[in-house]
């Protein structure tokens, strides 16, 4: 059946009100639930996370057949009603619009789903174990994932992605006004800059090229191009192997990077601060969306410090070992220390971000700077958001010759970082930067416990679909 | 030398006027260039765009000694200086600060550039001809493009970047105006949706997969999913051997797709007005850089209409007919017709950009939505700027028999696209959009002549270095 054309506009489910009553309106919703009963047929009409409780009985308006013909349409089609709204006397708790329903009196149906779902939305929303004893279901991530058209219109999922391009505008808009100027760097290149391990090979033409792991290089040379704050938004590519909760081989990266005037902490300052706005952004824009998806993945409240609290490595690890942790002082942290750490750093300091500063040098790439005054030691930084990496930065080597020095240390091949130690022969001024990944920060933000759930269409080394 | 750290604040050289006279002042800049004249060196400091003359003079603060040392520093060094500024009697014409000079105190080289620069900034950026007669270089672009770190460091590739910066921001700001959300597709994809031609394959673990020739799937299946109006910024990947003044292998993308009431044309007018209020901002807040860009490259100021002209494509036909070209009705435009139409729209509308609307079905993919009225043409459009193309787009056909009907007729193999069939059985909304390329609208905008002026890092067939 195909759709008139009515004059009117469409209203918006989120807008039906009481002040609308006794108004009659056209919608395009979907059915979401329906429910026939004797003359009568009770639907729930939905739109993202808003729904209302509509209504078509056999009488003036509409007859047995029109009653039979909506009882008939079926979950997740799409529909154009037009209807009359009424104030209702008792609240309907199970819809967002609570104090009026819709008597409909024409209804079209403008996409047919097919009569059976490959899951039910209600389900997908249900919190783990609830509804256990009434035999209601739960539905496992891959089907989800496997049916993500259908997942996606959950309210959490609505929620979560809202969330996430909330994130991904406060992230630019915080730096733009900060200065910062947006970059596009490539994805294809022909070098993999750290050596080769962990990199997607791209057959190009007659030869082969690689997915870039990260933006760094492309920044590192716009800071040697004067642009001196620079950012940029795009898909990382990481061929690990790693089935994890955290792990994805295909991410979003929210990099930085800067020039410094005196000393790098400037720009820790700068990331930290950035992350602060973005928190505060979270908290004071995406109330809703924060407590919709709690709603099915209960968690605490994201804290967080004014300024944002930095501990030293050394702290850290005398920190660990006041627990238990048996560690070197040149040890590298291990996922269940990052974790307990940061779960000490709670109780101390009460805040779930935090910097860890001044990482030994040992364990940390060719091409970071070490400490002026402690050669054991490096300037750089993780970033932890409830225990868990979210960035990893430091001070880059902007001298080509202590570059050279630190890659033969490394027992890099120089020949295939001979462009990226090239970019700094013509001047190139102190700086620093770090990269987020988006999933991560969106996924530790809610609480939620698997990096799949804030990836529209995640990667991962079994999963390369939808 | 290493930088002592001093006490006061690094100035701007952007701010050196004379409110400033008498102060003094430290300052870090590169060494644009450099002159020794006997008892004196005459400097130009350089950041980004700005720059200004300075002086070491044997005197009071300076010795002969420093004066050598100042005049040996090469150019593109990163130096700080301490120095007074100076009101000057008659302006220096040939520097953006031209009411001051700086007389340096102090000098401390940053970072030392090697004494051979491959590419002299001055040369990068004169107009092509001038001063050929005084034996005066231009650089190729090849060089440029090879000394990427460099060439970026000039006024034109500054203006030509930070346009482009603010041609995204532009895009998304104001599409969340209109309530739109960004979403992030993947780039690793199982599967070539359109066939497999101009498809990069990449490694994937055991397996293999490609790179993602346009967000379209993804961006319909949020379509699908509730998020009723989306857009994306992010790389595109096209494998043509195409060494064309506008192709690239990897792009970015600025893709929208909404879902519409009545008529596609609401996709239509929603594409133009993101378009027109990019143009404005451009106009409004980019004055400077465009007039940098247009000092080497001249070219006509950008015209546009409002509301945005929309042609039918047999009115285009009609007008290249009437010039003297053949063609039939449903013949595709090839790029020297487009270029024509280009210049017959302008010298009868008197604008750069326009719509061309109602494309022959037979030149259009599988899934363009046939014009209910005239099954020979389709609901399907492109956009113009400078008679290049933009942007093509489409309604999509929401319906999944149909699609299925289209794609035996394209003779498609339905296996290969069937999860993209599969997005639409679940309840779709009538649905349009349409993808455009920074690239080419900063390239066009400008009156560039080749896309690679306006990507940072270039990818083409021959290209995938720095």
């Amino acid at each position: 059946m195909q759709s008139s054309q009515p004059k009117t506009a469409l209203v918006r489910v989120q807008d039906l009100t009481p002040e609308k009553a006794d108004q009659l309106i056209w919608l395009r919703a979907r059915i979401h639930t329906s429910r026939a009963k004797g003359k009568q047929c009770f639907l729930v009409l939905r739109q993202q996370q808003f729904n209302v409780q509509a209504l078509v009985a056999v009488g003036d308006c509409a007859s047995k057949q029109m009653v039979k013909f909506a009882a008939n349409i079926t979950k997740e089609s799409i529909v154009d009603v037009e209807a009359l709204v009424r104030k209702v006397e008792q609240k309907i708790e199970s819809c967002s619009q609570q104090d009026v329903e819709l008597h409909i009196e024409r209804i079209f149906v403008i996409s047919q789903a097919e009569p059976r779902l490959p899951l039910q939305l209600d389900d997908a929303v249900r919190p783990d174990g609830e509804g256990e004893e009434e035999g209601r279901a739960t539905v496992n991530q891959d089907t989800k994932l496997d049916n993500r058209v259908i997942d996606l219109r959950t309210t959490t999922s609505q929620a979560i992605f809202r969330l996430q391009s909330g994130v991904c505008q406060l992230f630019r808009d915080t730096l733009t006004k900060k200065g910062f100027v947006e970059i596009q760097t490539p994805k294809i290149i022909s070098a993999a800059s750290e050596g080769g391990a962990n990199v997607f090979t791209v057959s190009y033409f007659k030869t082969s090229a690689y997915l870039a792991q990260s933006p760094q290089l492309y920044k590192q040379m716009c800071i040697c191009a004067d642009f001196d704050k620079v950012f940029c938004v795009g898909p990382v590519f990481r061929a690990e192997d790693s089935n994890t909760h955290r792990h994805l081989t295909e991410f979003v990266g929210l990099d930085i990077e800067l020039a410094f005037n005196y000393h790098y902490h400037e720009v820790i300052d700068s990331i930290t601060d950035t992350m602060v706005q973005i928190f505060k952004g979270l908290r004071d824009n995406f109330q809703t969306e924060i407590q919709t998806v709690n709603k099915q993945f209960p968690s605490e409240p994201f804290k967080f410090l004014e300024p944002t609290l930095r501990l030293e490595y050394t702290e850290a690890v005398a920190m660990l070992r006041e627990a238990g942790v048996e560690m070197g002082d040149e040890d590298d942290l291990s996922t269940p220390n990052e974790k307990l750490l940061g779960r000490l750093v709670k109780e101390k300091y009460d805040t779930d971000f935090y910097v860890l500063d001044k990482y030994p040098l040992a364990v940390r790439p060719f091409y970071t700077m070490p400490d002026p005054n402690n050669p054991k030691y490096s300037n750089s930084y993780d970033m932890f958001m409830r225990g868990e990496e979210i960035l990893s930065g430091a001070q880059r080597i902007h001298n080509a010759q202590l570059l050279t020095e630190r890659a033969i240390h490394h027992q890099i091949d120089l020949e295939k970082i001979k462009a990226y130690i090239d970019s700094f022969r013509y001047g190139a001024p102190p700086h620093g930067g770090g990269g987020i990944g988006l999933e991560r920060v969106c996924m530790l933000y809610l609480g939620l416990h698997n990096v799949r759930q804030t990836s529209m269409f995640p990667r991962d080394p079994k999963r390369l679909t939808p």
